[in-house]
Formats: structure tokens, C-alpha cells, sequence
């Protein structure tokens, strides 16, 4: 029976399509748990010069040598090729075959030059992934984990220079590699080297991938030397950010099509369209993960979920994820939601869980972060190697690499200028220094550039940007450390002493000094912001005071009363909330003082030695007595510098938002 | 360009068909947080007649009505139907396009009545998943955590007994069922209802799938009051190894080719074929299993990964998933060996892990069981609208619950019966009619069911499996807890009271007598495994003593060296671990009965108001006592049977395997 032998052909075909495919992930699972193996062997002998992300592209480097040069597998002859004249490349094909009819979707575009390898292709071919796995699958748990882990306080703190760089600097940066770029363009053209079409907005568009920074080692560096916390939140709420306007202005340049035969010259009305892309898409994508984060809070403080941690745990999950699919089926950019809705969930959702489900739902995308960004970082690795169609240019290389670093540049002085002029705390030479430094690239910016490599332009641009990922995070990631003490930064610090030593300050004044000199310190926008957030969304989204039965107007009556917890009346003043302690209460500063210093015993361990004793001694008898003694206090340790070989960098005034 | 124009027009086809995958898995969200919410609900008002498998079918269904008659969407047509005479229907197409080529997969065959409902048939065909995502995504979650999660005292203890249901069990009840079903498919023949081949191996087949019990709605309430233990380990270890044997058996049965022109006449040598089929992938994903769960074992007890546990809960993340791939990756069946790797991290990897990993890697799992489940459960309820080719036929339908009942008392009777004749602690009949009850179908059945539908046959299966389905979730599922009353099954027993109170009769010999009563009580083989577990197998994958110098012979002195933890020397008798505590040492009796005591103080909520106070008192002053006193005491708790208004079971004699 032909049907039957048939049948079974096709359910070998797809079995052994199967089992091919479970031998891809396993190669990658291989690679993560020798990435894992590695990190442990690393901080067991601190071993800092080769962090994970670095560790697992040279995994994935290797891996890739092994099946490029070392494995042949003969594969069947099992493709037939079929002339039929047609007009269009439909996306479903019916073949009739002796009578039955079977259904063809449409896979990818295949060059004529390829014709012939698609045989050999097959084995390399399978262990590429389709490119939007990344944008699915594996950045969103890492962009929601970025989001969710904020350090909100000191992103807040510096909102201002943080919302700068990574808009305004993203889009000088873009557009200053993408002129670079372009010139180099046509330098290759003059002396003959380019093979194919490069057009001004492939430039541009190189310019938005390769802007996005991702520096997650530093990051990690940083957190385990506990350097400066200004400059960490800097570095870290502009990679955030800068992501999500990569994203979005890749998806805009890409949109840009102009009216006319040139498909590529110059329209105003088609750059608005883009323009106007942008910030729709942004302020959608915006809009829906701010709303999810939202709901859940709104359903987590509604319900008594919190007994029951399985499903507090599965409903934030699940609402977390939701964002994600609910902007891509908008239309919208789920990465950018996911990313706002993260922090929207920490700012209001968190308080609401019960003690455990914080710990379960922090835990939970910490795996998924962790697992992911290996991954992509194996795969980073693997695709130098099993990538087809690499498109490798020196004078294209070289110029990109310091378009790059030109680009980095014509970011981050100027607007730091700018900023210094407005703020109180400047950010001084040496932060300016490491942030140029810290410019690594890494998941975003490999993403984006493997997003769609079908012509010669774009491959080329990957290639590149390979290179570009591997050189960042090797040579700048490994040399953190030396850079760190290079450039003087301090390491060591405790945020929360930061935090009193910047207060201390403006506690000279008396007792109103710190209400006056907060609402000084910050910007008019800031504090409205922070207001408005304080009285009304706090009270509505959590079970924090002050009550809304209080602060909304007398005709709200009922809904304020539906909406305001019971708890919310024993909470007269916010929260207590480690991140978001934005602003000392005007209640009781040495309780605050007190409980900061109590959260920060763990924050301690970089101190020196000579300290260590004298904060014991004080901690240990210190609680009950700070509490008491009610007066500001300014215990020693803050006056205490450590005695590093490290220089102090300007000395730090007020924080000016 | 038309280049371009096509360019865009497949993008746009793609980023179309992003958007409704998007959407639809918004949709199961949807489902899944409805379903959380209202078990939440429920569980607020102790509402136990439903239960959350049967409320997530409920959602699924509403959503299948909404979907089936609700919406109608209007679809682009953008199918294209070549006519082209080829031999063969290949796997991939090569289609040349005005001089560019494409490639095109095969997707489906297209039975001939559906050629022009293709475009109607897109909204629904959209939410309808490949098959194989249930076994390569939702079910590996499931059934790891059900082997993870395992009571291994009690698992143990009736492995015997379950061992035959499992195996024996199950094959009983496909043969018997496939012979009712036979009969009834050679009824409708004769009387003209039967519109497709039916085979005598699409009957066995349709037993094999039916023969998966799932009772975790039952077990999820016997949880809850704490029904009789053995009950609970022998419907749990039941359903959880015929889950493995259904699968394995329905590979085998559909892997019967026999010789010869008619396909499905019988043929000795083919039949053995399939035997052997069936043994070797049993046993061949059984030793992958294992085999994992050792590597893992190894690799946590000789790093210290135990200090960072995140790299150690991702490394036993990722080898629990590697398993599932290597198994599928070398054709044996990835299911399985998740179980049996499931089984293996419990019992050793566990104890190597960190209080905190041992945390996080439970409620991981747990997590990830409980979405995939509720998900299975709400794609059964919608598909019931959903899917195209339903085939419902009443006789069959009453035939094939007949035959389902038939079939479950064929499997349970007379092996309880025979059973019987070598336990010591009798299955009591009331415990046989409860195992009768609680032969609910569920996620496995309908997965196998669902795994293949093309002929008339298999559309025929599927349809019935989904009414027994929802028929024994709800009906069964919701009786649960008026069928414990009714057949008298007790409640609310304390495990390791039950445990104690068995020891206790055995104590009457003296205090040689509970190693011997011991070794009388369990099977030869058994006790053969668990000198060998005891002796070797933990000490030489766990930090467990005694230690391996001791115990090896002279010659392997290096090797013992090597593989003994220095913690060996200090555990000289095996880990206290809850589940494993199968037989008492021959130490300190009454520190082991102090500690069980100590440890059951959460299990004794659901005991009678009158017995807690005095056991407040008694365990309040009694952890000091117990040790000092050193002697057996039998505490006034185990004599006492609640007061309840059920009868107890016929006497309980000790335990034999």
C-alpha cells in the first residue's frame, strides 16, 4: 500500500527531524552546564578576568569549531526540486501527489549559490536557530528580570541623566556610527571592495543595533566590588533603557519607506512616519506594561492570594507573561513592555506578596535571567562558526570598531556636560572615563543584527557585530578590575551610608533642612512625580497609607473607601521599602537612620578590617539604643574613609535629581 | 521592485502569523489565570467538588464554545493550489519563483472534503497545537515532578503490589478493553455504523491509551484530609509507572508490522518484535533516567557548588531536561526517563543539595507541574470544540465506557486478589473499590490520544477518550470525598503514627525483633536492594556512611578513598531523610520514633479535638524524655483511633513487600 509506506516515510522524516532537534538542545545544555561548572571552578579561585557571559561564548566557540570542521554527517538525499512556473511565492502550497493532497508552508528564501549545498548545509543549518527565538523566548525573561531587580532608589536618584543617555545619547550614537559608517560605505564602494548594495539606512540601522550596550559583566564586577552606586546606577538604568530604544528604532528606521522609485532617499514625510513610529510603538509598549503590572497589582491586593503562595507565584508569572504576548499581539514591541511592566511589578506588585512568594517569583526569573543570557552568550559563540553566510570586511571592521568608540564618545561627554550643569552631584571625569569603558555590547545588539540577515548589507553588519560582542566583552569585561583602580573610583561603598553621609549633609540645617533641602535637591518634575505616586498610587495599588479616604476629595468617598486597605490606616507613612526610600519622612530621622543601617550589616563585607570591629560593637548594642536616643545620630563609621590605595573621587555634595 | 513588494508581503505574512500565535497563547493565559482565581476562590470556601483540573476543562470548554461560535473571522485568502504530478509527497520542496527558489516544508495532508474549507478552517486550525508539544513540553514537567516528588517510605514499602498494577495491571486492562472494543467495533460493522477502518490493533491501541489512570484530582483530596497512606501510595505509584508503561506499550503496538499483505493480521514474530520494542525502550530510557540522576548526584556531592544556589539549582535544572533530550535524541522514549530521573534525584541528588537548592528546586518543579497540568486540562476542554475531524458515535461511546470499567476491575480484583495471598497488610476491599473509583483518566490518555488522528479510526478513539475524560474528572473526581465516607476509608491518619503503630506489634518480640521482623516482613529482592542502597549506592553518591573503606573490599582502598565523602565518617549510619526511613536501625529506637514524632507535628491537624491537647502536652515535654528514657514507649497517641463516624479497615497486621 503506497499510502501506508508513505506514511511511514513521512513519520521517519519526522522522527529523525525530532531526534536532531533534541541533539541541538542538548549541545546547548552540554555548553550551559560546562559554563556553570566553570563559573563555580571561577569564584571558587576569584578568578575575575573572565566573567560568565565571556565563559560561555568561548564555549560556544568551540562548540562551533567542533561541528564546523570536525563532524561530517552524510544526510539523506530527501528533497526534490520542482519547477512550476508561478506568479507569486504563496505562503501555503496544496501539492496533489497520485491523488492526495498535502499541504507545503513556506520556509525561507533559498540563494541560487545554495542550491547545490543544501545538502550539506543540513547539519549547520539545524543548529541555527530562527532568529526570532531571541526576541520570544529568550529576552524577554532577561529584559522582565532587569526591570524587576532595578535598585529603584538610585535609578530615581538619577532619573534624569539616566532617561538622557539612554534616549538622546542612544540616538547621537546611532546616528554619528551610521554617518562614520555611511562614509565608509563609500569608500569601500570607491576602492571596489563592496559586493553589494549598502544603503544610508542600513548604516542607521547598524547605528541603532550597535548602540545598545549590555554591560552585564561590569555590572557584576561592580556589584561584587561594590563600587560606586551613582555610577552603577547610571551604567545599568541606560542599558536598560537603551535596549528598549534599540529595539524600537531599529523597528522605526526599518518602517522607513518613502514615497518614490529610490526606496532609500531622503523623504521628510516618511522620516516623520518613522519618528511617529517610534514613540507610538515606545509609549504603547509603555502603556501595556505599566497596565499589566498594574492589574496584577490591583488583583493581588484584592485577593487573599497571598495564603496560598503556589498560586501567587503562577498568577504573577502568568501576568508577567501575558504583557509580553498582549504587546506582540498588539503589535507593539513585547520586549519594551515586558521591561516596564518589570518595574512596575517591583514598585507596587512586590509589596503586595506574601514574604515567600517575593523570594519565589525573585528566584524564579533569576534562573530564567541566568539560563538565558548563557544561552544567547553560547549561541553568540557558536554562529561565528556555524553561521553561512558571513560577510567579513577589514576596512568595514575597523571602521565600525571606531565609529563605535566615536560614537560612545560623542554619547556620553557632551550630555554629561550638559547634565553636570544642572546637577548637584556631577558626574566627574573619571565616571565619565569608566562609562565609556563600560560601553560593552552582548545580547540585545547580537539579537537585532541576526534578526534578519538576508542581504549582503545586513550579513555583513553581523559579522560585525559578532566581532564586536566578542572583543567588548572579553578585553573591556576582563579589564573592569584594572580600570576600576585606574581611574580611582571608589569600591567598598555601602549605598546605605551613601545614602546617610549625602543626608548628613543637609541635616546641618535643622530639622526642617531635610524637607526643604529634598524638595531643593530635586527636579520640580521629580517631585510631582513622586507626590502623586506617594499619596495616590501607592494608596490604590498597595496596601500603603496614607488613606485615600484621607487624601482624595470628599465626593470620592466610596470608591476611596473600596480602594483603601485596612492596613493602609495603620500605615500612616509609606511603606518601608529598602529600594524606594527615596526621601527621609519627616517622622523620626534616627529610626530610619537606625533601620538603614540594620539592613546594611550584609552590605558591610568589602569594609576593612579595622572597621569591622567597631561597627560589630555598635550594631550589637546599637539597635534598642538608636531607637531610643531619638536625636540624629551620626555614628563613626561614616566619617570613616577606607583606607584603600584608592583615591576619593570629588567630593560628593548633595544629590541634585 | 516586485522583489521587495514580496519582500514585504511575506514579512507581513510572518509578523500576521506572530501576532495570532501571540494571541492565542493569551488566550490559554487567560484560561490558566481564570483558573487560578477560582481555585482560589474555592479553596477560600473549602468547595471540594470541583477540583482545579476539572475547573481548568470547565474554562477550556466555555472558551471553545466562545470560539467555535462566537467568532467568526474573516481570513485573507492566500493559498495557492498547484497541480503538479510528482511520485512521491517529499518532506521539503524546492519551488522556483520567477528565478528565485524557496523552500517549502511539509506541513499536513489535506483529506479531500476539506480542500475548500481550508480558509474557515484557519481561526480554529490556529489554535490547535502539534501534538508533540505535549510530549516534548507539558508532559516531561508533569512527570518529573511526580517521580521527584514521590513518598518514597510508602512507594517502597508497596512496590510489590505496585509493580503489578503498573505492568500487569495495565496490560490486563488493555487486552481486556481492546477485546471489548473489538467486539463492539465488529457490532457496528454488521449494523452499518462504521464508516472507516477499525483494526484489532486500533482497538488495542485505544486500551493502552485508556489505561493511563491519572487520579490527581483524587489524590490531591485525599491529600487534604489524609486518607489512608497506602491507598495514597498505591493509586500515586500506580498511575505514575502506567503512565510510563501506556506509552511505551502504545510504541509498541503501533511499531507491530507484521509480514505479509494485510497489515494487521496476526504475526508471531512481529508480536515478539514489539515485545521486545517494548522492553528494550523501557528499559533503555529507565537506564538514561538513572543514569542522569547518578551523574547529577556525583557531580553536586564533589563540587561545592552547594555554596551558590543558583548555579546549583540551574546545573540540576538543566540535567533534569537533558534527560528528556538524550532519551528522544537516541530514540528511546524522553517521558520515561524523566520519571525514572525524576526518582533518582530524590532519592540521591536531593541530599546533596543546599536547604535552600532542595527549596527552590522543589517549588521549580512544582511550579512548572502545576501550569503545564491546568494547561493540558483547559486545552482538553477547548478542544473538544476545536477540533475539526470529532468522530462521535454513541454505540461506541457506551461500549468504551463499559469496557473501561470492565477493564479497571479486570486489572484491580484479581490482582488484589492474588496480592493478597502474600502481603501481609491485605488490600481490604473497601480499598479495592476506592482504587476501582479512582480510575480517572486524564492529561496522559488524552495525550496519547491526541498524538495522532489521521485515520477514521484514531478520530474516533480520540473523541471517546475525551468524553471518559471529563466524565471520570468530573464525576469520579467530584464524588472523591463522598466515596471515602461511604466505603469507610479513613481519614485524617497520620503517616508516621501509621508507621510507629505497624513497628509497634513487631516491638512486642523485643529489641531483636524489629530486625528480624524486619527481614521478615520485607521480600527477599527487596531487601537484597536495600542492603546494596544502604551500603553502596548512597555512600558512594550522597555524603551518607557507612563509610565506602569500610565497606568495599581491601583492593578497592583508592577508589573508596576517592569516592568517600568526609562526612561519611561522621553519618555513620545512613541520613535521616522522612521519605526514606523504610526500616528502623538497629540504633536508638526511641530516638528514631522521637524524631518521627517530632516531625509529624504539621500532620496532626485533621486529628479529633480530644487527642491534640494531650498531644501538645506530650510532645511539648516529650522530645527530652523520649531520648533520656531510651526505652520503647508506646505513646497513648497510637492506641487511640479517631473517633470518627467511619469504620476503621479490617485489622492492619505489619507491612509486608
Amino acid at each position: 500500500m503506497p499510502g501506508a509506506m508513505e506514511d511511514i516515510m513521512s513519520e521517519k522524516e519526522a522522527e529523525e527531524s525530532h531526534r536532531q532537534d533534541s541533539a541541538n538542545l542538548l549541545l546547548f545544555i552540554l555548553l550551559l552546564t560546562l559554563t556553570i561548572l566553570s563559573i563555580w571552578l571561577f569564584k571558587h579561585r576569584r578568578f575575575r578576568f573572565l566573567h560568565e557571559s565571556g565563559l560561555a561564548m568561548v564555549y560556544g566557540l568551540l562548540a562551533g569549531v567542533v561541528l564546523r570542521y570536525g563532524i561530517h554527517v552524510p544526510t539523506d538525499v530527501n528533497n526534490v526540486t520542482l519547477s512550476c512556473e508561478l506568479e507569486d511565492s504563496p505562503a501555503t502550497l496544496l501539492i496533489n501527489v497520485s491523488g492526495k493532497f498535502y499541504e507545503y508552508t513556506m520556509r525561507s528564501e533559498i540563494s541560487p549559490k545554495d542550491i547545490n549545498n543544501v545538502h550539506d548545509n543540513e547539519m549547520l543549518q539545524k543548529v541555527t536557530f530562527d532568529p526570532e527565538v531571541f526576541f520570544n523566548i529568550l529576552l524577554p525573561p532577561i529584559i522582565f528580570y532587569a526591570g524587576y531587580s532595578l535598585k529603584r532608589r538610585h535609578f530615581f536618584r538619577n532619573l534624569g541623566s539616566i532617561l538622557a543617555y539612554a534616549f538622546i545619547g542612544t540616538v547621537i550614537s546611532c546616528i554619528v556610527i551610521g554617518l562614520i559608517m555611511y562614509g565608509c560605505v563609500k569608500l569601500m564602494a570607491l576602492i571596489g571592495q563592496l559586493n553589494g548594495d549598502f544603503y544610508f539606512t542600513d548604516c542607521l540601522l547598524f547605528g541603532a543595533f550597535i548602540s545598545a550596550t549590555d554591560p552585564v559583566t561590569v555590572l557584576a564586577i561592580f556589584n561584587e566590588l561594590q563600587a560606586d552606586v551613582d555610577l552603577y546606577a547610571l551604567l545599568f538604568g541606560e542599558s536598560v533603557l537603551n535596549d528598549a530604544v534599540a529595539i524600537v528604532l531599529s523597528s522605526s528606521i526599518v518602517a522607513y519607506q518613502p514615497v518614490g522609485v529610490g526606496s532609500h532617499n531622503f523623504d521628510v514625510s516618511a522620516m516623520f512616519k518613522s519618528f511617529g513610529l517610534f514613540l507610538g510603538i515606545f509609549s504603547g509598549s509603555f502603556a501595556l506594561g505599566s497596565a499589566t503590572g498594574v492589574v496584577t497589582a490591583l488583583v493581588t491586593k484584592f485577593t487573599k492570594l497571598r495564603d496560598f503562595q503556589l498560586l501567587e507565584t503562577a498568577l504573577f508569572f502568568l501576568m508577567s507573561w501575558s504583557t509580553f504576548l498582549l504587546a506582540e499581539a498588539c503589535g507593539f514591541t513585547g520586549v519594551v513592555a515586558v521591561l516596564f511592566c518589570g518595574i512596575t511589578q517591583a514598585h507596587y506588585t512586590y509589596n503586595n506578596l506574601s514574604p515567600e512568594s517575593r523570594i519565589r517569583t525573585k528566584q524564579l526569573f533569576e534562573l530564567l535571567n541566568f539560563l538565558a543570557e548563557n544561552f544567547i552568550f553560547s549561541y553568540m559563540g557558536l554562529t561565528l562558526f556555524t553561521f553561512e553566510s558571513h560577510a567579513f570586511n577589514p576596512t568595514f571592521i575597523v571602521a565600525a570598531f571606531l565609529a563605535v568608540f566615536l560614537g560612545r564618545a560623542a554619547n556620553i561627554y557632551p550630555l554629561s556636560f550638559l547634565l553636570n550643569l544642572g546637577r548637584r552631584k556631577k558626574i566627574g571625569s573619571n565616571l565619565q572615563h569608566m562609562m565609556m569603558f563600560a560601553g560593552l555590547r552582548g545580547a540585545m545588539a547580537f539579537a537585532l543584527a541576526i534578526r534578519d540577515t538576508a542581504t549582503y548589507a545586513r550579513q555583513m553588519m553581523f559579522s560585525t557585530t559578532l566581532l564586536i560582542v566578542f572583543f567588548t566583552v572579553w578585553v573591556f569585561g576582563g579589564g573592569t578590575t584594572q580600570m576600576l583602580s585606574w581611574l580611582q573610583i571608589r569600591v567598598g561603598v555601602d549605598p546605605d551610608q551613601e545614602h546617610s553621609a549625602n543626608l548628613d549633609h543637609s541635616q546641618q540645617d535643622g530639622s526642617e533642612g531635610d524637607q526643604r533641602n529634598t524638595k531643593a535637591e530635586s527636579a520640580w518634575l521629580f517631585r510631582l512625580w513622586y507626590t502623586f505616586d506617594h499619596n495616590y498610587l501607592k494608596p490604590i495599588l498597595t496596601h500603603s497609607g496614607p488613606p485615600l479616604t484621607t487624601t482624595l476629595p470628599g465626593w470620592c468617598g466610596p470608591i476611596a473607601r473600596f480602594l483603601t486597605s485596612p492596613l493602609a490606616y495603620q500605615n500612616q507613612e509609606q511603606l518601608k521599602d529598602d529600594d524606594s526610600d527615596l526621601i527621609l519622612n519627616d517622622g523620626d530621622i534616627s529610626l530610619t537612620y537606625g533601620d538603614s543601617s540594620l539592613t546594611t550589616t550584609s552590605d558591610r563585607r568589602n569594609l576593612i578590617q579595622n572597621l569591622e570591629d567597631a561597627q560589630e560593637q555598635e550594631l550589637a548594642s546599637g539597635e534598642h539604643e538608636l531607637v531610643i536616643r531619638g536625636t540624629r545620630l551620626v555614628l563613626p563609621v561614616e566619617n570613616t574613609e577606607p583606607a584603600f590605595d584608592l583615591k576619593l573621587p570629588e567630593s560628593p555634595g548633595p544629590q541634585l535629581m
